[in-house]
């Protein structure tokens, strides 16, 4: 374990004039004052900095499914993955939108069941049902 | 590729009791007529196949969460993990309970953009925030 | 890195009945004093804990395989997928079901083997043997 | 889904010697006159195909561990990381080296826990008990 | 398995405008006159489909690595993950930007020995030299 | 969390002859005089020792790919996997073989494109266009 990002963390009196651009936006969007390390390791590529906040404010946006479900998904993926960070800044992240314990402990238990279900078809390869067939 | 699973499918025809007692509760808690080559498989091992079964009839169940999300959990796990059978019968089923093609596409971006920022936060390592740090 | 779990532990004395129904059977059926860190953050769902607790403890019982291969295979699939906690708690447990030193290293050989060949064949895709495939 | 490898299977006949002898070594060792098609692909770099089959023919020798134990890890790895034609080559090998069809549905039941309890482990982040701290 | 799409292709002649200015884009881009299925499955949802596609305009664009370093990279990926579709269309584009058959094999021999060697690591949990520490 | 490795860390001073000839041909080869922690667990096991740094050393060589290039996809696959020592440890060799901070982000800007877009393929299944099917 070390605790060191594998690049500085770039705080905002140190940014350019791009990264601080973004750093703004995100702070106006989410109405906070502060940014977190995840935005501060990307932006030693300006670019990817720009597009990678611009995607999520995008693809957590409320649409076909409201933000607390996102939040939800977002969480699953990263349990499945087992990515630290994003387990800790999505679960701050679903608890700021309302997520209540009982959720957070009822999604972790479709995601485990999930994952177990998952192997127990990848090792016995049942074929696709006629059933689950897509349409069209 | 191979199209043959790697056991053979239990027909209900040729179950034994103790299998055909899940059977006979998969299909009447789901009100069809028909059993999905999954639970075939896994009724090579009846113990497996009840634990199994009863196991996804609670955690699928509405609680905090309603089936419906719970469903999206599902495919975000399967699509993560590249499940084919798992995105095969849990799409339909997710159809089954009301998904539209727009909430299944909002649902597999967010899907896409959580595998990406998982690995940018892996490469980079930023450290947790003490903003994200859970409280108590 | 955060030291924090996600959601706080619940100790013995703070649990409520049921979930010190739980607590009891592991610490009886393990003959041990003691509960691990895993039980008293699922605690939080007293049927989550439950239910994992009593599939791990018929999952893991002697039968076709013996609990120490069964252990063997725990870690294995720990180590492929990187579960921090689970591969410590997991060691010790193999460790006190006899694991030697030797056995431990000749398993992690065959992981590593295996995680090897398995990216071999998904990156040239050969087409699957006639002979592998299964009978009936 | 294609059929075709990415790169053309190379047949015992349209091999060079280099290739030829590993050909034949695995043939020998393994008493049988056919090879399978994951080597034909990786024959493609004769020095790949020579360190993968001398890896393995060492790592998967009786030791600490018996040659089924082995096969067992391997099947657990291939299920859990999804590998198709890996999960029907070693179900293969292992009933081979007489697996039973109950130690194979035991093997996928831990496989499958395994899978589940990683993924609550990463959700919630219990931190390690000193009880699981190796010693030394 | 199974042969069909969880949602139906989407063929230029039945596409909406927005959709058809990004189908536009990717030929004049990659100066050809057809699109793949990704691109098809995408457009289900046009948002999705034009992030998607100039994301990755944008990041496999020549830039600090060229083109065809980018593309073994996304095989080591995809190969990692086990992505079918993905194995086959980054390897024919990796192909078509010149990659000989020695690369792509010794592309996948690296990719083979870090899945064995981050499963070793995974399982004993050396501690990260001081020396691998970034600065700064 | 536990800074303890599964097994006691080697020194070269407690190291037997075997395992010594390893540290020697690392340190000698690498033009170091120092051994990383990896190694120092798995001398635990003389022969996984040597293989191991025996394959590393051939694959890791010079051939169709540049030494750099073979970095650049180790760290691909370590932040796909999330193996926190693999991710330190290649940064770190691909900083001595020259890697610039630019080629760095650019490279976890594809894997995170391509752990992206392999989900949504996962999710959509397209079939493999005829265009990418390998030839011969």
């Amino acid at each position: 374990m070390s605790g060191k990002p594998i690049v500085p963390l770039i705080q905002y009196e140190d940014a350019d004039d791009a990264v601080r651009a973004v750093y703004d936006d995100i702070m106006a969007f989410r109405k906070i004052d502060w940014i977190n390390n995840f935005w501060k390791v990307l932006a030693h590529d300006p670019a990817l900095l720009k597009r990678t906040w611009e995607s999520v404010r995008e693809v957590m946006a409320p649409g076909a499914l409201d933000p607390l479900t996102k939040e939800l998904i977002y969480i699953a993926v990263s349990a499945t993955n087992g990515c630290e960070y994003c387990t800790y800044s999505h679960t701050a992240a679903a608890r700021g939108k309302g997520m209540s314990e009982a959720q957070l402990m009822e999604l972790l238990a479709v995601v485990g069941m999930a994952n177990e279900t998952n192997r127990l078809a990848n090792g016995l390869r049942p074929p696709v049902d006629v059933q689950f067939e897509p349409a069209g």
